[in-house]
C-alpha cells in the first residue's frame, strides 16, 4: 500500500528526478507531481516516467500529503510561504539538502511535520538527464530531527527512505552540519581550490592523482554555493582543521625534516586505508 | 634487435619490476637483473619472470650497459658510488624519479650517460606484488635533459620508453619539477593534509567525494617523503598558489558573498572540466 496519496517534489534534477522515479515505480506514493523552473525538465521527467504530472508553478503541490524540496538549499527559505498556501501547515514536508541547521529553523518553525532528510547519495552529475531509479539503494540517509519533531511524520519520511532501500540514520540538525562539514564541505571546498590554483600549462601533465582529487570540483557552483554559506560556521572549522594539517607538512618540508614528514604521511596513509 | 646487452634495475617495486617485466618480455634487454634489499622481493620478481638474476648486492650490475634507478628518489645519492663502481663511468644511467633537478645534479655529475626519466605511471599501490607488463602502454614519460646530455644515451633511453609504449616529452630538470609540483606533489599534499584533519569520527560518514579526494594520500610515504624533500623550492610555491585560492573561497564564504563564491566555484568547474 503506498505511504502516500500525493507526493510532490520541489525540484526534479539528479536528486529528485530520481526520487521521484522511485516514489512511482515502487509506487511509495499512489501519485507524483514535480515543480521545475524548466518547462523541458518537466518534459524530460514526465517521457522518463517519473512524474504524473509537472508544473512551472507550485499550484500543482495542492493537495499533496508529502512535499519534498529538492532544489539547491539556498533556494529553500523563499517556497515555505507558497508552500504553506497551496500544501497547508499540515503536510508532511522534507527536503534533500546538504545542510540542516538553517533548513530546520527556517522550515520547522513553519510546518510541524517538518523532517530533514540528507541522502548520502547523487554525484558531480546534475539535472534530470542523469536521473536514474534505484539510486539510493545501499546508501545512508541522515534524517535530522529537533525536540518538537512529529513522530508520525518522522515515521512515513523514515518508511520513505528505508523502501528505498536506504540506512536511515538519525542525529540533530546542528551535529548533522558539524559532521558533514568534514566528511563533505571541506572535500569540496579543498578540490575547489586545488583546480583554482594550478597554472593552465601544468593541467596536461595531469594524471590520474589530480583528477580524482578533484572530481568533485565539477560539482554544480550554484548547488554548492548554498551549501557554503549555510553551513559556514562548520565549515570554516573544518577549514581551520585543515590549514593546520596543511602546514604541519609544509613545515616539515620548509626544515627539511624527513623524520618528522614521514610521521605525519604514515598517519595520513593509515588514516586513508581505514576508510571503508 | 635488443637496445641492450644487459640491463640492471636498482629497485623492483611497483615501477621497477613493472619495468623488467617488459624489458624481458618486450627484448628490449638481452638480459635483466634485479637489486632489492629483500629476498623476498627478489624471489618473487623471479617468480613473475621480472629478472634472469637477482641480489641483495649492487656487485651484480657488473657488466650492465643499462642502469634504471627504481628506489625512492631521497635514496638515489646514496648509490651513485657503487653504480660507479660496479657497472662503470660510461654505462647508461637512468632513474624514474618524479622530481629531477637534485637528482640530476647529483647523477649528471657521475655519469656522462646520464638521462631523467619520469614515466607518469604509477599508484597509490606499491611493491613487485602489484608489478604488472603493458604498465607503461600510452602513458607519458618526461625526459629530463641538460646541455651536456649525451645524445646517443638520449637516442637509446628514448627508443626504449618507445618500445614500452610511452609517449616521450623532453623537458629541462628544473621545467620539469616546476611543473609538476603542480600537477602532482601538490594535489598529494593537499591529501595527505586532508585526511589528516578529519576527526576519527566523521570518517564513518565519508562518501565517494572523499574517498576520491584522498585515494592518493593511500600511497607510500617512503617515498613521497622524497618526492616533497627533494622537490621543496617548487612545491612550497605551489603550495602557496593553493593557500590564495584557498582564502579566496574562505573570504567569500566568510563574508557571505554569494556572487564572488559562484564566481570562484563556476571559474573552478570549467577548469575542472576541461581536464582531458
Amino acid at each position: 500500500m503506498p505511504i502516500f496519496r500525493k507526493a510532490a517534489l520541489i525540484g526534479i534534477g539528479l536528486i529528485g528526478g530520481s526520487l521521484a522515479l522511485d516514489l512511482k515505480k515502487k509506487r511509495i506514493a499512489s501519485k507524483v507531481v514535480g515543480v521545475s523552473k524548466h518547462t523541458k525538465t518537466i518534459a524530460l521527467a514526465r517521457k522518463k516516467k517519473a512524474i504524473d504530472e509537472g508544473s512551472t508553478s507550485l499550484s500543482v503541490i495542492k493537495g499533496a500529503d508529502l512535499v519534498i524540496i529538492a532544489t539547491p538549499v539556498d533556494t529553500i527559505f523563499g517556497l515555505k510561504k507558497l508552500i504553506l498556501k497551496y500544501a497547508g501547515k499540515n503536510c508532511i514536508v522534507t527536503d534533500v539538502a546538504s545542510t540542516k541547521e538553517d533548513v530546520t529553523a527556517c522550515l520547522g518553525n513553519f510546518f510541524p511535520n517538518y523532517i530533514g532528510s540528507h541522502p548520502l547519495a547523487g554525484s558531480e552529475k546534475r539535472g534530470i538527464e542523469s536521473a536514474c531509479g534505484g539510486m539510493f539503494k545501499g546508501t545512508l540517509c541522515i534524517l535530522t530531527l529537533e525536540n518538537r519533531s512529529s513522530i508520525r511524520a518522522f515515521n512515513k519520511v523514515r518508511k520513505m527512505w528505508r523502501s528505498l532501500g536506504a540506512k536511515v540514520m538519525v542525529m540533530k540538525p546542528r551535529e548533522h552540519d558539524r559532521i558533514l562539514s568534514f566528511a563533505s564541505h571541506l572535500p569540496h571546498l579543498v578540490a575547489f581550490a586545488l583546480i583554482n590554483s594550478l597554472p593552465s600549462a601544468t593541467l596536461g601533465f595531469c594524471g590520474k592523482g589530480l583528477k580524482d582529487t578533484t572530481r568533485i570540483a565539477a560539482s554544480d557552483p550554484i548547488l554548492w554555493k548554498g551549501i557554503f554559506l549555510t553551513n559556514k560556521k562548520h565549515l570554516l572549522k573544518a577549514a581551520e582543521s585543515f590549514e593546520k594539517s596543511f602546514s604541519k607538512i609544509k613545515s616539515a618540508v620548509r626544515s627539511n625534516d624527513p623524520k618528522a614528514l614521514e610521521a605525519i604521511l604514515s598517519k595520513s596513509q593509515k588514516k586513508r586505508e581505514s576508510l571503508k
